[in-house]
């Protein structure tokens, strides 16, 4: 797998396009449209959040025809606690947007990322829209990852080639996340909602089916096992574009084509997720956790995320402070099941990566979990964020 | 209800005494003994961290007597995570100071706070519980509050004296916790431990069954609805003590004196807890989070723990930011059912007390929850902490 760069307009007929419509204070990118020039399968994740932000309502909406050929995304707000007034913006905005593009609205997907409780100003979306429909092109990858940022240091892509049946298929993506992580997405016909948003596109052949249980599987690998700071946002969704323009032999669920495909995909996925916890907001440690000789995979899972989540191990690992006795303290109140001798070994905490290894010797369920520390610039950060 | 110091010698018929044995490393206080002249009606609540340290362990056994005299307390060191040495220590604690005071082993009860998973030096206990036992006084009460802190800076007391059928009546605790704080205890019988520690003594003439009712209300509206950093401790632990001298007309469940006593267990119980709260590792900020309109009490007590325990919302607060999004992530991942409209108060975040009111409008559930700020400082205290 390579670090493309303008990844998400790497796969053939997608382009893209960014600019700046004012939602941003300082000016900065804030909008952004992927496209694709034939119409996509399109399976989206969205967060289980009770208060699902707008865009996340809208999608589950669009999504419903499993099709989709645009992705408009602003950061700066999360259209989110902004009541019908809100849902009204984000479905003007993919109106307007298909109206421009040519197509029928369930054809365009929305997603916001930024403060949660304030109405979005439609009129700066509304004017800005034409201009970001005529500056599609196959060039803007990069600057569309810059637009979705909002407390990120740098902009997240990543894209990879293989091979499927003779033909090149190249999958592309984009991603953005920082603070309120702890995403736990479910496929769109389930509820809920964080701030990590994911954009893939690719041009494989594939038939919904397939392409909804690669993602699903990708990200439940991936985005599903990190966790910042222990708060769900709102606004988390990945959403992926596959528009078959690969000429590929169609993939399908069980065939090894299949395989070939999910395999990438969690990679891309993974890799993402790895650029959120080094782009945490003040982190100054990459953690990870693994977790072995649970009852299930998903008990592993429990224990691994109430280690990530205890501000007293983050905090420790902040000091480089060995204090095992925290992570004991977190995985007793997990719910994983747990023999009263784990055992517990950690990497050495004066180095940038840290990993943690709980076996909890009671049966063979493992999972790895991926945070940062707890750090005086995080709350530096949040205590000014608004 | 006054603020008495040497609060647990204010009943009548109970002594303490406290020394440093050199547990903690700086000389401190660090071994306190409650004594009580007769047998006492004795009952606990304890951690559910599926980890329970060494005198969590010791303690559920002994109070299946249902009667205790003494209890003996170290802090420095939490005697958790020390295997079958450290339940070893635990269990030779109770019963070389039973012997000392001439009692059955099962009539002392033991607790322990501070580093978890490094082993508890028994000579240290060993040497000094004689001079324990013979420095038992009427006026050691302040110094045993003062034996069990850990990184509290203030010790916690607390007494109130009430009318029982014309007798008086004195309950009175001691208290302590500052990190690691989000008690959620049981009964003895059931299982689990944080560190959170408190001593209640009371010569008030109850049967056990009023005691451990009376108890448990107590602790589920004070101790069990505050949460500094939502890392629930291997230790916490309280336990009553209720000796019969002040000659009351027996206490008995569904009478008016049981009220009596309930209500002004549960003042002391929410007056400790507030203590706890204002005393929080770093804290700047005392945050009452109020939540009505849920469908059950259970259900506002999940969603004001969500926003108590979510370290975006803390950070705001903290940063004198009002950011009422944050709250609204939080509850939505809480799993309390809520309308979205939701109505959210918030008083001004320049004072030092805040105070949030949610309403989810969806039935008649409320509860109180108490916390802190998220605070540079306390991520200090504690990556330093060891």
């Amino acid at each position: 797998m390579s670090k493309y760069k303008n990844a998400i307009c790497q796969p053939k007929g997608f382009k893209s396009a960014a600019l700046a419509c004012g939602i941003k204070k300082n000016k900065g990118l804030d909008l952004a449209l992927i496209y694709s020039e034939v119409p996509a399968a399109a399976c989206g994740m969205f967060t289980r959040n009770r208060f699902a932000a707008s865009p996340v309502k809208i999608c589950r909406e669009h999504l419903k025809t499993r099709q989709a050929q645009a992705i408009v995304v602003n950061s700066g707000n999360a259209n989110c606690y902004t009541g019908k007034r809100g849902l009204g913006v984000a479905r003007e905005t993919a109106h307007l947007a298909a109206k421009l593009l040519g197509l029928k609205a369930h054809s365009v997907l929305v997603a916001s990322t930024g403060i949660i409780g304030r109405q979005l100003d439609f009129t700066k979306i509304r004017k800005a829209l034409p201009m970001l429909v005529n500056s599609l092109d196959k060039s803007s990858g990069l600057n569309a990852a810059r637009a979705i940022m909002t407390t990120d240091t740098r902009p997240k892509e990543l894209a990879a080639k293989i091979n499927i049946s003779g033909k090149s298929v190249t999958i592309g993506a984009i991603a953005k996340g920082s603070g309120m992580i702890a995403p736990d997405m479910a496929c769109a016909e389930r509820s809920r909602s964080a701030t990590m948003l994911c954009f893939i596109t690719t041009d494989v052949l594939i038939a919904y089916s397939g392409l909804k249980a690669a993602l699903k599987e990708a990200v439940n690998a991936s985005f599903n096992m990190l966790s910042i700071d222990g708060c769900m946002s709102t606004n988390d969704s990945v959403i992926i574009l596959a528009n078959g323009l690969a000429g590929n032999r169609p993939v399908s669920l069980n065939a090894r084509n299949f395989m070939k495909f999910k395999t990438a995909l969690k990679k891309i996925c993974l890799g993402l997720a790895m650029m959120i916890v080094s782009d945490a907001e003040g982190a100054s440690k990459f953690i990870t956790i693994k977790v072995t000789g649970a009852r299930t995979n998903q008990e592993a899972k429990k224990a691994g995320l109430a280690v990530a989540n205890s501000n007293l191990v983050k905090a420790a690992v902040y000091g480089e402070n060995r204090n095992l006795g925290r992570i004991i303290a977190a995985i007793g109140t997990s719910g994983a099941r747990a023999k009263e001798d784990i055992a517990i070994e950690c990497s050495s905490l004066k180095k940038k990566d840290v990993t943690v290894k709980v076996d909890l010797k009671i049966g063979s369920g493992e999972a790895t979990v991926y945070t940062s520390d707890l750090t005086p610039e995080y709350i530096k950060i949040n205590a000014e964020y608004n």
